[in-house]
């Protein structure tokens, strides 16, 4: 007798049991014994499948609080499924670490994952994890449903529709800024309170899936914003084949962001430009704003139209207050 | 007009453009210029999804061709879908590189990639490509599709059932010694074919999708050998509360392999408990064996039946000629 149950399992598969296995209360996950989860799709459904990956010292600093870090890593593709009008239904998570990562770290990762897991209705359903040479990498592959042939995508706004935006822009890009020069805040004359709302909202996206199903029935297209509203307009545009016309003014910005901006207004293309929104932008067939909009506000998710959509070579046009275009030296966010 | 869809798209864009998007021939791939891809599950299936990361320096080398560490990036989720059963569907990759990467091995990783997912009929749906200080590390998240209910998991061995494993067994972990150091061919009286089919192994590993649906009609419980097959055959074991003993002569070994082990005996620990197999151990109930064994014939896979389930303890025993279980240092691969 050489193999038996009660030898001491492998690291990683201890790591997995400790860690893991608590979040995996989906059935198909089968407990992450097996080599692969089941998932039956709702009957008519369609899936929508996104994958984003976070790495540390790029996407997030690795003395970020780890559950923020498995928040983070999960709510970005959460996002994406608010964005195309899906339900979230599960994910996967591919994790690699550094030796230097110990227990109490893995602790608080997989405590935040499972918090959002649950919040959301997203469930773990299996992952995969590896040693790396590198800093922490996390890949999370997430899917949603939706019914068939449903998906929101970002070829199909038209002449006349109306482009709204969520929440507020260019807070998680102030954030960084603060995080990177913690002078910053006193420069931009921020109080407490905005300084940390700002630095929440790089830490800890606000993802949309309240009003995915709103989404789903009444946007033309939509996609997340999540290298900058300028940057990722643009790309919505191309797609459809339109331009949109954004009055600048009517853009959302927190009280910290007007704050900040009253300071110093070139700031303005930071919080345009800048990443890590975790918005939805939309375009709306004008019959339908109304609706929309009563539906955004029963879900708590404040929702402004910010533009309208015109037939034209596909262009981005952010309009300030004069009736110029702002122009910007980098109008989306990249690591390459 | 300051966005014009004629400007320079940003690094990422324009390498997911050149590389990626000539291989999302699938239509819910959206030409990989949307936040999410879509796929329609045919009516009455299930999903059964995987996810495998491979990291330079720990999975493969990084001088590796970047060719085959695609493949071998897909073809360890291939080998999960096969041993559950399932027909691969579709797949997502998330891309970490480091800044010495160029466009030279990009090209070929595309390549290497798409050739995979064409003869595998396996679609690439969607990705995320990242930066990354540390070593490339390729995350690939595969689903497939199989009647609803009908995953092979591994806990449906039942006594009495018959032990098979497909292929030969070891090569790719004595290619990996054999890699690591060039002399021990020369030790262990290999010839240049018998040493290249190591390392080939090693290199590329032959995932037996082709007798996936055979699987699924007549295995009671089977899962992939990623870990070496005793510490892989013992979570079987453990899954389904029996017993294994296996006839460690009847264990398939290539032509390489049994020139190797003749040569030091005491190889055939690296050979058991050695990863990177990616064949399939199931078990099979008796009289379904023939049928089994007849598909895979058709299907062009090497089918061995290495030994029986009984009703014990869960444990996997590889009993030697002589009657005797041997004894391994370390049952299984781990790099925790």
């Amino acid at each position: 007798v050489i193999e038996r149950a009660s030898e001491p399992p492998s690291g990683e598969d201890r790591l997995i049991a400790r860690y893991f296995r608590p979040l995996a209360t989906h059935p198909g996950a089968r407990g992450l014994i097996d080599d692969a989860a089941t998932f039956t799709p709702p009957a008519g459904a369609d899936l929508v499948l996104t994958t984003d990956a976070l790495v540390g010292g790029v996407h997030f600093f690795v003395d970020d609080p780890p559950d923020t870090i498995a928040k983070k890593a999960l709510r970005v593709n959460l996002s994406d499924l608010a964005a195309k009008g899906s339900a979230p239904a599960g994910f996967l998570l591919s994790l690699a670490l550094p030796e230097a990562i110990g227990e109490e770290w893995l602790e608080a990762f997989a405590g935040g994952l499972g918090a959002d897991a649950h919040a959301y209705g997203c469930a773990l359903l299996g992952g995969d994890t590896v040693r790396t040479t590198g800093p922490v990498t996390i890949s999370i592959t997430a899917f949603g449903t939706l019914p068939h042939g449903r998906m929101v995508g970002r070829s199909g706004a038209g002449a006349g529709d109306l482009v709204v935006v969520t929440g507020t822009i260019g807070d998680a890009a102030l954030g960084l800024l603060v995080r990177r020069d913690s002078g910053k805040a006193e420069r931009w004359q921020l109080n407490h309170r905005q300084r940390d709302h700002l630095i929440e909202r790089y830490l800890l996206p606000q993802p949309r899936n309240a009003i995915a199903q709103a989404l789903q029935q009444h946007a033309s297209a939509a996609m997340d914003v999540s290298d900058g509203l300028v940057g990722d307009l643009r790309k919505l545009c191309a797609a459809s084949d339109v331009a949109a016309d954004i009055d600048v003014v009517r853009v959302p910005l927190s009280d910290a962001a007007r704050t900040a901006l009253a300071s110093d207004p070139a700031l303005v293309e930071a919080a345009l430009t800048g990443g890590d929104d975790y918005e939805v932008v939309a375009t709306v067939p004008a019959p339908a704003i109304a609706a929309l909009k009563a539906q955004a506000r029963a879900a708590g998710v404040a929702l402004s139209e910010i533009g309208v959509v015109r037939a034209d070579r596909p262009q981005a046009n952010f309009i300030d207050q004069a009736g110029k275009p702002l122009l910007f030296k980098r109008p989306s966010f990249s690591h390459f």
